[in-house]
């Protein structure tokens, strides 16, 4: 596009902008913003109601339907021990929410300290959490709810950069890093072994003492190409560095059963779990134990073949995605794409200036995309250049013509800009 | 007792020091500890697994298992507020746990506001909330570890002594007050009209801005004896004082459908509920909304019913429990106790001094009570005397046995009370 002079850029706009209007009179209502099952992939997940069939007994004896359990159903905690590859006994099986556990390490961190002793995060004046960007903004609005600052670091294939991880934490404010390990969110990428045991490390490298890993391992399982990929274990590097007070690993059944309705959790040391388990002895009388007796009865010895039925549905998505890409821009030279084996997203990244526009132009003409700057501490997205696509909500034919505007509006754009910027 | 004379004493602690030794040889196991609702009770709700059929869309169209909605169904959030008595508009529907409402809500009013100004609980250098007592032991935990000092008053039959608690409200760290107002925990007294009255219009005879009624109606619809009781709505008496900033209100299905996998539910005014829904946008998803669908298709319409049948299973416990106080201590005169037509426990008061020997003789022979203390903040009990029966997990024939052995208990602490006090 930059070989073309003015006049053929001016002729080229014109005819985008003609397809743009048509598209605009056909008054669609599109949306490829958020990271949500579709129905297909929820009704996998319809035996979940009929697997207790009246036996409620745990396999220790426990009524799951009464009170009590704070760390979970020794089964369910047996599950949460095979999506993140760790022992049982670190695992605590929570309620629905995997963000909700996030809060409780993070506000624990920052308050009462995970440890039992006097360390606690809010000691410093204006304690900090490393974030590589893109990344998910779930992540970024907790931390600023709870009055911790973000320090931004950059993804590359292999994970975040080792190199400014390393340095961000130099500084004794910086009290942990936010990873999205397997398929991050949105580049879909997975971490290296070099990463990991980097990572695993770097509490003991930090200048704080009370550094912390929080490894939200959201797509442990959320494989589109099989065999599934094998994620480094961060708890052997750990041990291997003696780290593990400053390791949790978060993980759910949210993108695997019911995004709604799963189970969440958490794997620490023993230390941190004592910790954690007292303060959730003041907030609740336990999880719901007969979810997660539903969850193991579901899943005990399927989750890779359930996983499948998952892949089955989502690949088509992504590799539509991939496709359009491909065709639309692939010649162009006018962005780059992650080309992600599993997860929900696709991150696309436009020349410098343009995600914002191009996210207006496809609101106006029906299509929904994240907001810009989404994937980046309060919303900002300092070359503004990031969209990210979230495919797997969407029908096929509506993520089809969704990405047919998509491409669209990225011609049109950079075409404008280039424009623009052409005497 | 009394009038017996030292050797009279002398004799009947022979006899039932001997029935005591007869009781220790036979190795029980009995628990009257714990305000759980017995198996019978929990199998009440099995049809709960089979109410949504396959058919998971909202009335509103929402598909129940994916994301979103952090206030909670539509109607569920009706559920809510038949089980409140107040508009459907005001109240939260949440996840399994009322407990965890009431951290959210005192966390909340503690570090951030209720009320998206500048007041916060916190300001304060030593926030406290007053306790009625005796009371629920998991408020003063969660109390304490929030950082909230309690203030005792004492309860009568008609609620929290108002003298009291009008005193307490005049000293500005004074930020609210915790109230169980249906079959208390553990009195089993409701509160009177004129009371609740009175706790409406409190926030606004309170030094404190920022003070609030704690409004745990656990037992809501835990009635006994039928029709059911009513409780004067404390909604409506804050409308009329202009109070309805200040009062929030909780409830669950713990003990009418699973104690652990039950909905629990608070409500407020639209100010209020707007700060609490901010709060929960950072710390997760939304709350399950198959459970909470499940519960509207199992529940709705027919709360009484199910209720009746609860009560069917728990009232020849009361009777039990009532009659083997009345028999076997009713003309001693050296104790008395409540007679609750709902909730959960019977508030045994015996001779000061004597509660927690009491509850180690029976400890001894293998009866486990409610420790001592714990209806008192700090499980401090001034006068030693007050012992917590919770009668509803025992098998009828176990509960019997067990209640044979506390009042044989209380009748041998109170004649070696008596025997040291006689000359």
């Amino acid at each position: 596009m930059n070989q073309l002079d003015h006049q053929a850029l001016s002729s080229l706009r014109q005819e985008l902008r003609k397809d743009y209007d048509l598209v605009a009179g056909n008054k669609i209502a599109l949306d490829l913003s958020r990271g949500k099952p579709a129905a297909d992939q929820l009704a996998l997940s319809e035996g979940l109601e009929n697997t207790i069939k009246g036996n409620y007994r745990a396999k220790d004896g426990t009524d799951v339907r009464n009170y009590g359990g704070l760390r979970g159903l020794p089964e369910a905690r047996e599950l949460g021990a095979e999506l993140l590859d760790v022992p049982a006994e670190t695992v605590i099986a929570g309620g629905n929410s995997s963000l909700n556990l996030m809060h409780l390490v993070t506000h624990t961190a920052m308050q009462v300290g995970l440890w039992g002793d006097e360390r606690r995060w809010q000691k410093d004046e204006s304690p900090a959490l490393i974030a590589p960007v893109p990344g998910y903004d779930r992540h970024y609005v907790l931390s600023d709810a709870l009055g911790l600052d973000l320090r931004t670091v950059n993804m590359t294939a292999d994970g975040p950069n080792l190199e400014e991880v390393r340095r961000a934490a130099e500084d004794p404010s910086v009290k942990g890093i936010w990873c999205v390990p397997k398929y991050s969110n949105p580049t879909g990428c997975t971490y290296s072994e070099e990463t990991v045991q980097a990572l695993a490390e770097l509490p003991k490298l930090a200048a704080a003492e009370d550094f912390v890993v929080l490894w939200d391992n959201a797509y442990a399982v959320h494989d589109l190409e099989f065999p599934m990929r094998t994620l480094a274990s961060i708890q052997a590097a750990a041990i291997s560095h003696g780290t593990e007070d400053h390791i949790v690993q978060f993980a759910s059944t949210s993108k695997i059963t019911f995004a709604g309705g799963g189970v969440a959790f958490l794997a620490s040391s023993e230390r941190v779990l004592a910790t954690l388990e007292n303060q959730l002895g003041f907030m609740t009388i336990g999880p719901d134990k007969v979810n997660q007796l539903r969850h193991v009865l579901f899943l005990q010895g399927r989750i890779a073949e359930h996983m499948q039925a998952h892949a089955a549905l989502l690949k088509p998505k992504f590799d539509l995605v991939l496709a359009t890409l491909e065709d639309e821009l692939g010649e162009l030279d006018i962005a780059h794409w992650t080309q992600p084996s599993g997860g929900y997203f696709v991150s696309l990244d436009l020349r410098p200036g343009l995600a914002r526009e191009v996210i207006n132009l496809a609101q106006q003409v029906g299509l929904t995309l994240t907001p810009a700057g989404a994937t980046f501490p309060h919303n900002d997205d300092p070359e503004d250049k990031n969209v990210r696509i979230a495919p797997t909500f969407a029908e096929l034919s509506d993520l089809n013509a969704a990405m047919q505007i998509l491409t669209l509006c990225v011609k049109l754009a950079t075409v404008e800009q280039t424009l623009e910027q052409t005497p």
